[in-house]
């Protein structure tokens, strides 16, 4: 299945559509079994210590899973997150950017579910996993 | 059982530890059964329609959570989000305020639970539902 | 809103439709805001040491949520849960039958989601929380 | 890292120690950094439609990442669920048995975290997925 946008045709959704944020994050890549996204780690998303703050994490996540679907079926749909659960298996490192890689698992009619693992960048170890679910309206 | 800290404590501590994110959370009340925490929401926290972000939302519940721990047991530990869960129910209205009603679950030695319902200030119906498990460090 | 289905008819529901697993539950009683389910508990819910096992108050809770929509919706629709997020909290008691008290936070169109806080009966310390999304399938 | 233990030494010890639930499930292999676990589906698994239940699924990715953990620690340490995420996706198919591949993703000293991703044998789309955490107790 040809994919419905590549990672410059995310990159460029997202600096049209989601501006507050599109200057963290980068889609590296995609493929039709794996995207990788990029948090950009600045000041912003540190806590005490120098590790990326959970938000952070949860917000690189979301982003993933959400292009991941977009890059599936195009930007026409505004898919929603209704549920996601995320585990922090070990602390970032300081002055790493976070990579999510990201899988989806289901692209059904009315629901998305997607899976994301997140490292630092250069590490081999992740730092935490997520899943989400998305709700997918239909369309009209 | 007498709270460790109470909401101007609480307050202050996020002041001094926690001052990249601050500005944007008070801690309305505390007692010992629930904390009251607050979303100041800018236009940072928002998503093209109005609606305030999932991870602004996920960044409310983890600082409810985080400082109903504290207000037990005091500023002297570091407690680690391990795990976190949360649904989506409906979308925040736009111009108001995000309140977490958080409850602490379970508070171990080593694991503490607790779960936050989000609501838009002055709306019966929530928003959002949290739940996560902290890891508690040993005492030295 | 008046309650599609009482107790007995959510009883009679389980007796009927769900016969493999109905002689280990029973709903206790349902309001439109509160369900509480039973699960008799049986050497075959245990593990070693005499505690009810995982999947067991996992079959608790999907119960008692199921049965809160259909509460509300009537058997017509088949439900089906796409995700459910559970923490264990306690040990549950030898010798004691556990409830879960279920609320509906969210009862859309398309999905629904609910929560159980399971307790050994008799006991204030819940020893499981458990949240829930449904499917609900599209009216014919 | 050479494992605790193998395969027949994590059957014996589920036949031992598990023996209400032992005869429903094998593993079928260990490596380390993957181990499958299979629940043979037999009547009292289903549910009206003859599709695999919830609680059947949720047993089965529990009782693989917990096994997973102890081909890594050995059989001394009594570890505890303590969280579990869990995404239906597909309905399981009628006849097959269940196949949980599962990965340990953290492997600590209080905590570990595993997940599997459960499919129907023979069939390449995974039918749900799960993530737990165990608290491992201290060394004696």
């Amino acid at each position: 299945m040809a994919l419905a946008m590549d990672a410059a045709a995310l990159n460029a959704f997202l600096a049209n559509d989601f501006e507050q944020v599109a200057p963290d994050f980068v889609i590296d890549s995609v493929a039709e079994d794996v995207l990788i996204a990029r948090l950009k780690v600045k000041d912003g998303h540190l806590r005490p210590g120098g590790t990326v703050s959970g938000p952070s994490m949860f917000g690189l996540a979301d982003l993933a899973i959400y292009t991941a679907i977009l890059s599936h079926i195009g930007p026409v749909a505004l898919a929603v997150t209704t549920n996601a659960s995320i585990d922090f298996m070990h602390k970032p490192e300081a002055g790493r950017d976070l990579l999510a890689h990201c899988r989806l698992l289901k692209l059904g009619r009315v629901l998305a579910v997607g899976e994301a693992m997140i490292f630092s960048e250069g590490k081999d170890q992740p730092v935490a996993r997520c899943s989400m679910t998305y709700s997918i309206p239909p369309k009209r």
